[in-house]
């Protein structure tokens, strides 16, 4: 692991890649071997600017992050990307897909690109993701961007992991194709309407004072930095200066005042306490004597005839007995 | 127990009183007693239809919530009115102010109001709070009006235990007094522009097109059901008869459906887990070796030298240890 974690730290991507694919192996063996070699990635990493990147699906998320990732290359960045998707067991051909659909960012040597992680569970997934941040970052990336599929509670794993949250829209077509998923609006540090070129042109503005009166009525993310509402056309590459300038100025700004430290504070800690619950969750459910009382009652709880906190003082005395 | 729980559910008000005291009460040995009680209630809970209200201060909550109560009553119904205030064990004189500001609706033989219970933290406030839910419907209550005073996270804590989400709005005043905290605005079920009534009588048909628009940008609590902004004055009782139809048709929709089991269901079960989760951390940072390296290591994942991941493990390691 020495040996690994010194080759990534010298930019290595060979190394990277075998680091990566270590942190997603669901093998338990492998998973002491990742916790090792991530504490010793941690000292080189947190040093770049996390974005995550979220929209109904069609509203050019991939094309937007290659078009930022081949600008920020451009410009001497180095930059990785990351996807959370908890589906992408079940699709199979994402490996490929994403290559095919970010093809000419892939062929930089100061990019890095990873499919997401296949996995059971949203929290795993998110969890493999959030590690290889750590080590993409460890490896070199000053910029990260984290693509979120959209499906469920994608969006708040990954706004719990970045400093900046872009909201990519599609001009309205009917308004309930538009629908933004509960809770996504208001994690947006700076949103996008995207597809401001050719026929959507005057839809995309439309749509943009629309958005803009919306994130009026509601508290900002951060308090005294209201949310900026943009157009762009990633296809056309129009508008990618500003929305970079919007992500990095609200990004230095947040820096200087110790906001972005306390986020990024509270994030790890957050981190810290969801993993011992889980971890302790895992355990529950591993007793027998504890988890046979869950089945059992669990029906009961759920049509309200068994008292929750009740229920739950028994499966946590169960597992304690085992002592 | 089985005494105190006969005369709840025989629709004794001291009973339910006590019943409440003894649910709202920190002592440990109270806690025995009052998870038996609750269990022994449970068969008689469920009952009412259970409305979260929520706004910005000065929405006028209050006085919604005696409106809509008196009306209720008036109409033969059995209510509850209950509060989420985590800040309340500071504020003192929470008890004499929820009486005077509901003087009409406290005097009704009908209606029951109970102060929030004060408590450290949001999660213990809010258990109590829902436990009471629990002991008023077995006391009779077909409608439970539950006020939340908006501090942090309480709304969330609401949505998780009632049925419908009542959210109030002031009619603009600037753009940045009517803020709504962030999430909850696509937490409601239904939104409601107050004060329809004398000089705010424009500015209020003004926002509710405003909350129209926005809503519609967003999806709708219930996939099929879209959020009705309505227009009323809970001052002068106009307009409540609209506010209440709209709730009790979408309750009866939902219940019609499914969902609302499923809703209810799915509530309990989290409750579970939920509680299963805070009973084993509990154990934990009473633990003198876990809570030992917790103390240790926090630091270093807050300034993120530490992989939270592995000091989770060393945590929940050192815990079980001890069997």
């Amino acid at each position: 692991m020495t040996d690994l974690a010194t080759a990534v730290i010298a930019g290595d991507r060979p190394a990277l890649a075998r680091a990566i694919t270590l942190v997603e192996s669901t093998h338990d063996a492998d998973r002491d071997l990742a916790l090792a070699l991530i504490q010793r990635l941690m000292p080189a990493s947190g040093g770049a600017l996390r974005v995550g990147v979220s929209g109904a699906p069609g509203s050019g998320k991939s094309t937007m992050i290659e078009a930022l990732g081949v600008a920020l290359v451009d410009a001497g960045r180095r930059v990785g990307v990351l996807t959370i998707d908890p589906t992408s067991a079940r699709s199979g051909g994402s490996v490929l897909g994403d290559k095919t659909r970010m093809e000419e960012l892939s062929r930089r040597d100061d990019a890095y690109i990873r499919p997401s992680p296949s996995g059971r569970t949203l929290g795993g997934v998110a969890r493999r993701t959030r590690e290889a941040m750590l080590v993409v970052e460890a490896w070199g990336a000053d910029v990260v961007l984290i693509e979120t599929v959209g499906v469920g509670q994608s969006e708040i794993a990954v706004a719990g992991m970045v400093d900046q949250f872009l909201l990519l829209i599609s001009p309205g077509g009917g308004d309930e194709l538009q629908g933004i998923k509960r809770g996504v609006m208001e994690l947006a540090d700076v949103i996008v309407v995207n597809k401001h070129d050719g026929e959507l042109h005057a839809a995309a503005e439309q749509s943009r004072a629309e958005y803009a009166a919306a994130a009026h009525l509601m508290r900002p993310r951060h308090e005294g930095l209201s949310t900026p509402v943009l157009l762009a056309s990633a296809l056309k590459r129009i508008g990618l200066n500003e929305v970079w300038d919007a992500i990095e100025g609200r990004h230095g700004f947040l820096a200087a005042d110790g906001r972005l430290a306390r986020l990024r504070s509270a994030q790890a800690s957050d981190w810290l306490w969801s993993e011992v619950r889980e971890g302790l969750l895992a355990e529950v459910e591993a007793d027998p004597k504890a988890s046979a009382i869950a089945k059992l009652r669990e029906a009961h709880v759920a049509d309200g005839t068994a008292f929750p906190p009740r229920v739950a003082r028994e499966i946590v005395e169960a597992f304690l007995d085992r002592k």
